[in-house]
């Protein structure tokens, strides 16, 4: 049972946490408030670095003894282990909290189980679906329950759908704004994904530039013969990010062994009998050996396509250029690829409307 | 010379006369502000409907002595003429008007000439090229100047460009309020346009419903050979709006006969060799003979791309539902059409941005 005023604390504790969006992972971001039993807010704490406080510490900390007998709002399960910090379930307990609304279960299980150890204690605990706070922990829940990282696609397109850019390195993202977006988006995810299409067509680097990083990407493309040059700017950027080249077990020896030399990973996958890979396995691969809990695609519009018909995208950023295309001037867009239909029928969720002066930004989940 | 102060009084009257539009057709929405010597706003008046009392009138009878030696703001340059009211350039005169900022010249030859009477009784005038001014205005300057009526034009699509309606009678406008919208424009245009296909496989009514309508549309059809039926639902609800049937003038006679005795208006109009019709001509006549002054295009994609094509589409307004679809679901979009670009390279325009539930409304100018 959740009420108003419930929601109204718990969307606090969102806003809150999203602030650290980028900063916290594999950690998803998480935000608390503490409420008096006055209705009055006493704190509101959240997760803000990997290896720091939870929330919940964060926020108790700041309220003190005025906590006693209030109720705690926060926007994920709190955890049950010891890991880097305490277990939060006990940081509530000890500070003599009355009752825990909680936004979202978590499926990690080292976490899992928190609502019961705080019923348990005698503490009041409700856990409800709290839209904002689902989303912020969206990525999360779908490594522990997917075992795999979060995938979120961006393209660039005309108005009727035209895609007219393939890594935000053209000239098709009309302005400085929108492209300062692309940068800062990087820079927020553990790995930008693309295929050697794109990489041989527009020689792009995918690093974050001219934006404050809060992480370094690994660059990882799906390159089956590893054609990727030694002398692509991917390869000669290696010093400043990671690059992992996704290939068939039976590439080339001499290119791989130029492109390991260069300092590339090479991260081996069975190919399917048609040459494609399974990318599932891939963003698994991802995952487990490279800690990648979110994946940034800029694609040209066949990996994208791949990913979709795999039903593997999870959330769309869509650049709307203020124009409309004639066929010769666009690259082929998913019309042509006839794609699957990307949600089976149900509609995508819009959260985020961006204007970048003639540019939009569209945002949904899939 | 236009100052940040003028600016300022000038988008305030640009508001106030946008609250007029779809009351003052065939006349532009005008708003004009009062201000006085000190840089206190005195008055804002604007023209609220077609046949009453101009902006300028209206804000000056606000107010009265206080206006002496003020600056009045003005968004369309002040007539001259004595139409359905008296010139405005006299009114500002004898109101002692010390100086008139203007945000757009005025193309009309019965009002031109407003910012030269208004000098010649030894008022300052600055006429400056304010954009909101001049985006009120583009209707009423593309007639005067063109001889055409404004088109705007709207459809639906998935997020990849498929058009996935034709004139908002279907279900594909996911939800009631974008439906509202729909319909909330159509109650603001002088007629709505669209082709025989359409009507064919829609059987639409193009009326305005389960909304306050400020105008009742004409409905124009494009249909060279008068295949609109009699028992239609454009042709039976006739009485509730008027119908007009572009036709070649070789149609069939028992056809003509049959949809004249309806109640529809035939419009013959002069086909290509290759069955087409003039579309600029057409427009024509819907504004020398109709008094059609800006036209609601729904319609399938041959007849937008017709318009786009003869570069006869002035504002696009463009609803995006949130999927990405498969081929199999849609309509034929532009693309399948090769469209030319609309706008040679430039970017349209992004003049609004509203969200309606997941559904987005995106406005531009061509």
């Amino acid at each position: 049972m959740s009420t108003i005023a419930d929601r109204h604390w718990l969307n606090l504790a969102a806003r809150a946490a999203s602030r650290s969006h980028g900063f916290v992972s594999p950690n998803p971001p998480v935000g608390c408030a503490i409420v008096s039993v006055q209705g009055q807010l006493i704190a509101l704490g959240r997760h803000r670095r990997c290896g720091e406080a939870h929330a919940e510490v964060n926020a108790l900390m700041i309220a003190g003894d005025a906590a006693r007998s209030g109720t705690a709002f926060v926007t994920l399960e709190p955890c049950t282990h010891s890991g880097r910090t305490g277990p939060c379930t006990q940081a509530l307990i000890e500070a003599g909290i009355a009752r825990v609304v909680i936004g979202a279960a978590d499926p990690a299980p080292h976490a899992h189980g928190g609502a019961d150890v705080l019923r348990g204690a005698g503490i009041a605990v409700d856990l409800v679906d709290h839209q904002p706070s689902l989303d912020l922990s969206a990525p999360h829940r779908k490594r522990h329950l997917d075992g795999r990282p979060w995938v979120r696609c961006k393209w660039a397109q005309s108005l009727d759908g035209h895609v007219v850019t393939r890594t935000g390195e053209s000239m098709w993202i009309s302005n400085t704004t929108s492209r300062r977006l692309v940068h800062r988006e990087r820079g927020r995810v553990d790995a930008v994904l693309t295929g050697i299409g794109t990489v041989l067509a527009d020689d792009c680097r995918l690093t974050v530039r001219d934006v404050p990083a809060r992480r370094t990407p690994m660059r990882v493309v799906i390159d089956r013969d590893l054609q990727t040059p030694t002398d692509s700017a991917l390869v000669q950027t290696i010093a400043q990010a990671p690059l992992i080249l996704v290939a068939r077990p039976d590439a080339e020896a001499s290119r791989r062994d130029a492109l390991a030399a260069a300092g590339a990973h090479i991260l081996d996958s069975p190919a399917h009998t048609d040459g494609t890979f399974d990318l599932k396995q891939v963003l698994r691969e991802l995952w487990m050996r490279f800690d990648v809990g979110e994946v940034l695609v800029e694609s040209g519009p066949r990996l994208m396509h791949s990913l979709m018909a795999a039903h593997l995208i999870d959330e769309l950023a869509v650049f709307i250029a203020p124009r409309v295309l004639g066929k010769e001037d666009a690259m082929p867009g998913f019309k042509e690829l006839a794609p699957p239909k990307l949600t089976d029928g149900n509609d995508m969720r819009l959260i985020g409307v961006h204007r970048r002066n003639g540019d939009l930004l569209l945002r949904y989940m899939c």
